[in-house]
Order: structure tokens, then sequence, then C-alpha cells
């Protein structure tokens, strides 16, 4: 597959780099195409790795996968262009974090929004699908625990879509993520980052991601 | 411990027969004390339990949990009489569910407030600690599940609130339960109580509890 990232922080490249590392073409979408960093994640990821602008990215993208910081995704989605992303799975990781307050963050949005829902509307013609959104960066690709493997949670509008993504997450170390319905799921996922979040400030450590236990 | 419940459902019976089992005395307290469904209650639980209204229940306990039904709380804290459970540790276990909209339920507040600071706002004297909202109530006593034992969230304004209901936890099976914050953290474990409540929809079982994969 193609997959276009968009954004070139730490979720992007983690997650660029997974799916370079499982054949995937992938080019990471980001502002300023030509900065070192970018060209040192490119290098370092090898042929499969390429950069663009956020409209290349998307454009690119047979998946594309939002991994913007809090503040630059609704620009983000401006400048790679709904109508590169329209008809295209949309995988969003964002949560809508406030950290106006200091450490530990809020979120900014809730309960009758979500970063997911906010997505869904910018882009009305994309299939969003929520998905590693509600653990840190270094474990999203092959997560490795004890008790593992832990599990995703997703949740989104299309079932073709969400059907796209479960396979990526099974592909990444998460098998059988579980479907929580709409979009309008995000809400309690986003909620559920913030466990997440409040947990590595209540234990001082980010090794640490959810499973569900079942019989 | 002497364990005053407020509210006979199937949260209050399932964690008022727990708090039994280990050997604490238990007043259930509820709105018709001398009810076939209480009094059968009382005599399968035997010598430890009781039966009492809401105000009788609070003034017995040293310790109160919470257990009412979406609408009944607000009526069952004034019942019970907010200066019978005054300085008292109270742990709230219930969720904000409106099933107005059919099933799936959605919560009625959040972001903004909870029934966790509801609750510490009802009774400011008493020291609200959110527990055991986040798993169906066959799983709250002794929890048995393959990769176990699963993991409590829990939080609260009082310190010392918190480390009793962490050790009540570890006795009902729920060790070294996490610790996420003030009450206003109860915004994110009533959300976390949906994703357990939508993976029920998703899944047909109410068979899952989770668990916070560490190392």
């Amino acid at each position: 597959m193609k997959i276009g990232i968009l954004g070139s922080g730490d979720v992007g490249k983690a997650l660029g780099s997974g799916f370079a590392t499982l054949g995937h073409r992938v080019m990471m979408g980001t502002r300023d195409p030509t900065s070192e960093k970018v060209r040192l994640w490119v290098s370092k990821t090898g042929p499969n790795a390429s950069a663009g602008t956020f409209a290349e990215a998307a454009a690119f993208a047979e998946v594309a996968v939002l991994a913007t910081l809090r503040d630059g995704t609704e620009s983000a989605i401006r400048l790679a262009g709904p109508q590169n992303l329209a008809g295209k799975v949309v995988v969003d990781t964002t949560n809508p974090l406030d950290f106006s307050g200091g450490p530990p963050p809020k979120l900014s949005i809730g309960h009758t929004d979500s970063a997911g829902e906010r997505v869904q509307r910018w882009l009305p013609a994309a299939r969003v699908v929520k998905a590693f959104n509600i653990v840190g960066n270094p474990h999203m690709f092959r997560p490795d625990f004890p008790g593992g493997p832990p599990d995703m949670f997703i949740c989104g509008n299309d079932a073709s879509a969400k059907e796209t993504v479960a396979g990526i997450c099974t592909t990444f170390g998460w098998p059988q993520p579980i479907d929580l319905g709409g979009i309008e799921s995000a809400r309690y996922l986003e909620a559920l980052a913030m466990v997440w979040i409040l947990t590595y400030f209540a234990t001082r450590s980010g090794n640490h991601a959810f499973k569900l236990l079942r019989k």
C-alpha cells in the first residue's frame, strides 16, 4: 500500500517506520520536506520512505495517517487539501490535548465532540478511523509487553475503512482491534488516551498499554 | 470495617457480598429494607449482612459505597443525609448513563463534569473516591481472567481515602490500583466505563476487564 503520513513528529515517524518495515511505500508529509530531521528519517528508514509536502503526501496516499500535534491538525488538513483525501481511509491518531494549565494536560474538547469527529467534519469525503491514539509512540509498532499483545480500540463511520485499519493494526502487532462504533466514540477513546497519560504521570513511566482480558 | 452500601441493585449486592465474604459487617441501605429482594440478599449473605434505610446505612458506615442507579444517586444521597457521611470515605461506583436514545447508552455528563465530581459536591464533607465503575458487577469481587488480575483505576481528592480504597481493591482481587489524581479524573474513568460498555455491545459478552500491561 502507499501510505501518506501527515505530520513528522514522533508519532508520524514511529508509524511511518512501521509501515516501511512491513514493505509499504511511505511518504512523510510535512511543512518542510527538506529539513534535516525529515531527511534523516528518510535515509534511516530506507528505500520505502520518502518525504513531501502535506499535499504531496495526501495525493500519494492510498491510506493517510493523521499524526499532527494538537494545534496543527486543522492547518495540516487545509494544506493537505481535502480533495486529495476524498474517498480515502484516514487514520486519525490525534488527541485534543491542552497543555495550557501545565502538565498533566487536559482534553480541550470532549463529551459532545472529539478530535475524531472534527477530522471527519474537516474531511467530509474521507473515511476517518480513529486508531493508535491510546498508547505512546514507542509502543505503536510491534508492542512487546509481558502478557501481551495489548489491545487496540478503533471507531469510525465506514465499515470497510475499519476493516482496512483493523488489518493494519493486526500487522502492527495489535491483533483483532475492538470496534467501538461510529466516529463519535472517539470521545471515549480520547478520554482513554488521558487514562494512559495520567498513568504516565502516576507511574513516571510510559511503558504501558491496555489489554482487555477476556474469557 | 463497617460498610454501608447505598443501593440494592446488582452492583450493591455484588460489592456487599464481597465485603461480607471478607469478614466486614455490611448494611445494605435501600428505600425499602423489608422488601423480599433485600431480605433474600441478607439471608443469603449471612450473619455479616443486614439491611436498613439509606440514612441507617450511612450512619452505620465507616466506609460507604454508592451503588445507585443512574437517576437515583442524588435522591439516595439526600435520603442518606450528608451529615451521616461527613468525614467518611465514600466509594462512588456510579456512571452517568443515559439510555434515552436506546442502547448503547451515552454519558449524560462529561468533559467539564462527572458523576464523581457531582457526588463530591453533594457530599462536600465526605472523602469521595471513584472506583469499581469500569467493570461489570459479576467481575467486581475476585475477578478471574486468564492473564489477570485486571487493573482498577481510582481517583479522588483525599490521599488517605484513596489509600483505604486501594486496600479494599487489593483485598477484592484488584492489586495496586492506579491513582489517576483528583476527583475530576472521574471524567476519564466514566468514559472508560463507556469503552467497557461499547465492548459489551461489540462482542455480545460482558466477560472482559481492563489490564494495564507494563514492563
